[in-house]
């Protein structure tokens, strides 16, 4: 199996976190988004999306990291990262999407990238945007988890699709200047996922095109 | 069973028409979008994402359009729309999450107002930057159905989940303008699509709160 990856991706390292969590051996490639390598056409050819994260698995190829995790989640079942109950299911699957579809593609590379050189914002206004959707989003999930019992992950004493999700975009938050400590909730579990060994073999900075030095 | 719904919602269409293929019963229950109803604390307490659609199923409470549509695969398997198999099933999904992460978020209500109250960007801009996007994420639908052989719906002769978001996508699209003939399988599923009854009764043309003579 091939991992197409860039190391501060924080869609790849959602994929990265399930794969070490699951065990399962995979080949790292990077793909340097900031060279702009994702638009080559071999690349394209394979993942139409035109983005990392991208699995090869045989002559399957799959783009999209929220379809990538659920193939994994049926490839390897252990340790299982989408409940089976339709509840739990249901929670783990809400709070993702607060994630995957209210935060990160608001402030992803290529929307800075329109902003900054078609729109022609400021680079403050550019950071004011990230750090609006941040804010609105992880306020979202603040109040998702504050709705239950506090759990060492998200969803309890296990990590879930959710915490696949959630570490990587407190990463990039904090990275960008972002308080997390306003969200208690969010920056303890946080905190509990960076400390266990399967999320830190798949951070930005245990990655082979991760810049030396951090 | 109540869905808490906009007529012009892309987002509640996907679930409006999930429910219609299943045949389930459910109370429609209007959030004007446009007055801001899904910022009053009543709404936000029940549903803290605080946009449409949002379901209440006794007295579960649940967000998220692609939370939801999966929670109704589960609760109605029948007909199913996210399929069992693995790779058919990562195929659908993959599509799912180009127009659920790639287009859709990027072009939202929310989005639009930040551009034009607080980044003041021109009318002119603000049509660009929609038809950018849909542009770019269209092209990748595109190519992901031009991969396998030509079929009535995204993927073979019964709809899925892919069906329940690109109809609704390219609806949106059409009425801003976008020029849809350019993609010909696109175009081709669509009108497919907006011919069956179960899409026509979700459309947003037909939901009591659109304003009378569309």
């Amino acid at each position: 199996m091939q991992l197409f990856s860039f190391f501060s991706s924080s869609t790849a390292f959602r994929v990265r976190i399930a794969l070490a969590l699951k065990g399962a051996d995979y080949e790292y490639q990077a793909v340097n988004l900031r060279a702009g390598e994702q638009h080559q056409q071999a690349f394209l050819d394979r993942n139409p999306s035109g983005n990392v994260p991208a699995l090869v698995d045989g002559d399957f190829n799959l783009g999209q990291s929220l379809a990538i995790l659920d193939y994994l989640d049926s490839r390897y079942p252990e340790p299982r990262l989408i409940p089976a109950d339709t509840i739990q299911r249901a929670r783990v699957l809400e709070l993702v999407n607060v994630i995957a579809c209210d935060i990160h593609p608001v402030n992803n590379l290529r929307v800075q990238l329109y902003l900054k050189n078609i729109l022609g914002v400021t680079e403050a206004q550019k950071n004011a945007w990230y750090r609006h959707w941040v804010a609105q989003g992880l306020d979202v999930v603040e109040r998702l988890l504050a709705r239950q019992e506090d759990t060492p992950y998200c969803f309890g004493t296990h990590p879930t699709l959710a915490d696949c999700c959630l570490a990587p975009q407190v990463w990039s938050a904090a990275r960008a200047g972002c308080d997390i400590a306003a969200y208690p909730r969010i920056d303890r579990i946080y905190r509990h996922c960076m400390a266990q060994p399967a999320f830190i073999q798949a951070a930005p900075e245990q990655q082979a095109d991760a810049p030396q030095g951090g």
